[in-house]
Parts: C-alpha cells; structure tokens; sequence
C-alpha cells in the first residue's frame, strides 16, 4: 500500500517544511509515501468562498486515481487515539490494493464532489490547525502509527 | 494576566524551536506570555515509570506559584473546538488575577501531586503528540485564540 497526502497549497514556513521532510524520511522507512502538494489558486481573492472550494475540488480530484481509497482530514471526522489509528492503518494495510489518499482541504472546507469521492472522513483534533499545521500533526501521527504497529519504542501509553 | 506553558524537557529540533518562538513572539503582541522549561531528569533511565512522575512533580510543582491558575494539557482533559478555546481564555482573562499556568507533562504523564493542584485539564486532541510538537500545537492554538477573540482574520470557521 502506498500512502499519499495531498494538501492544497504550499508550505512556506521554512521550519515547518524542514519539521515536515524529518517525518517524511522517517516515515518512509517504513512504506511507499509521499505529500502531493496542489498548488494555491492563483485569482483566489476574486473568488467567493464557494467558488474557491468548487475550484480546489476539481485539482482535488486530479490527483485522484481510479481505484484510490480517499479519506478526507475534515473537521466532522472521527477521532482516533495514536493506538486506535495504528490499527486503522494496519487493517487499511491488508485491504487496499493501491493507494490510501489522505487530502488536506483549504481553509473552508471540501466541497460537495470531494465528499462524495472520499470513502471516510477523520480528524487530528477537534481545534483548527493552519494547512502547514495539519500537516506536520498529520506526518507525526503517520509516523507514530508506524512505530506502533512494528512495536518500536516511539509512543508511550 | 499572564500566561505561562510550563513544559518538561528542552526542544531539541531546531526546526520546532524556531517554529514555537515565531508563535511566541506573535502571542506576545496579545498578551504576556512565556515558556518555562523544567530540565529533564538526568537520571531518568535509571528510574522507574513512577519515580519520573514523582519527580518531574517535584519540578513542576516548584514552577507554580500561590494565585496561580493551573491547567494540565492531558489525555482525559475536555476537547475545544478553537472557537471554544477562544471564549474560553476569553473568560479566563475576567477571573484570573494573577497566572493562567498550562503545564504539559512528560511521556508517562502526570503523578497526583500535579493533578491534585490543577483546576482544570484540557486536551488539545484524542491523539499522542511529542511533547515538543504538544508545544507547537499550544502555541499556535492560543495565538489562534487571540485573533479569534480580536476579531482578526487567521481563524475561517
């Protein structure tokens, strides 16, 4: 299985972007990963909040490949302890065939289409993080999974 | 009134070191703020779980002051939604006269000692974070708060 996050939008905090790479690297001792960044509409200050989502969607759904399981890291998603998400993540391990595609939205939301393509909905937290945030929490967890389900001495109970 | 985020053990990765103080540095343009570090324990590996805790309290308890508030960042603590955060410090600003003191323990928690002094505990996700990244999620939530409370445009609902 090869894990994917796509995310809307550069990271342009240099310590961010260096924290994030650390846990990519980390990560992908373990698995096929990788972060796939679409870039920021260019005119988004012309567009309304709505037009804005139905834009990202559409680059959303690009990177999205027939046979991908999509699990959207939206506000209204479930909730998991680090342990109870290493076991999603080793149960997706045995039943995805491709890719498991994790997508970070813009700063107000999915729009309907990205909804409806995605099979689960999670969230890190009920507060929100900047997108450069989000990632970093998401790349820490991932890597925390990782270190669960090999029994390596990374998280404490 | 002042805020502090009493933490145990310094933050070794540059990369979050200079992404917690960007933080620091904006919530002071709010609010008085600091971060006290308690050393880690240097004998630590020889220690057991319980003897940690016990002595990390020590340490901790050394930090707080009489008239402070304190507030434990800790896995059975109530969740916030960032709005909530927000209305929540909000009202802490009304009826704390001297220190709101957030303390985030070390990797086994916190001993009763600490519990037994706190008022409240809160918890920034369900999920497991490194103590140096539960500083970075700290931080950028209390700035997040601040603007919230302001009314400035970092925070989309």
């Amino acid at each position: 299985m090869k894990t994917t996050l796509v995310v809307v939008g550069r990271t342009v905090d240099k310590h961010l972007i260096a924290a994030i790479d650390d846990y990519v690297g980390r990560i992908k001792h373990f698995a096929p990963f990788d972060i796939e960044v679409i870039p920021e509409l260019k005119n988004a200050r012309k567009l309304s909040e709505a037009q804005q989502k139905e834009a990202e969607a559409e680059l959303i759904l690009k990177n999205i490949a027939p046979g991908d399981v999509v699990v959207l890291l939206d506000e209204g998603g479930k909730e998991f302890r680090s342990t109870e998400f290493a076991a999603w993540i080793e149960k997706k391990q045995q039943i995805v065939s491709k890719r498991l595609v994790f997508v970070v939205g813009g700063p107000y939301g999915f729009s309907q289409k990205v909804y409806d393509c995605a099979s689960e909905k999670i969230s890190l937290s009920r507060m929100t993080f900047s997108h450069q945030m989000i990632r970093l929490l998401f790349v820490e967890q991932l890597y925390r999974a990782y270190t669960i389900i090999g029994g390596l001495p990374y998280h404490h109970e």
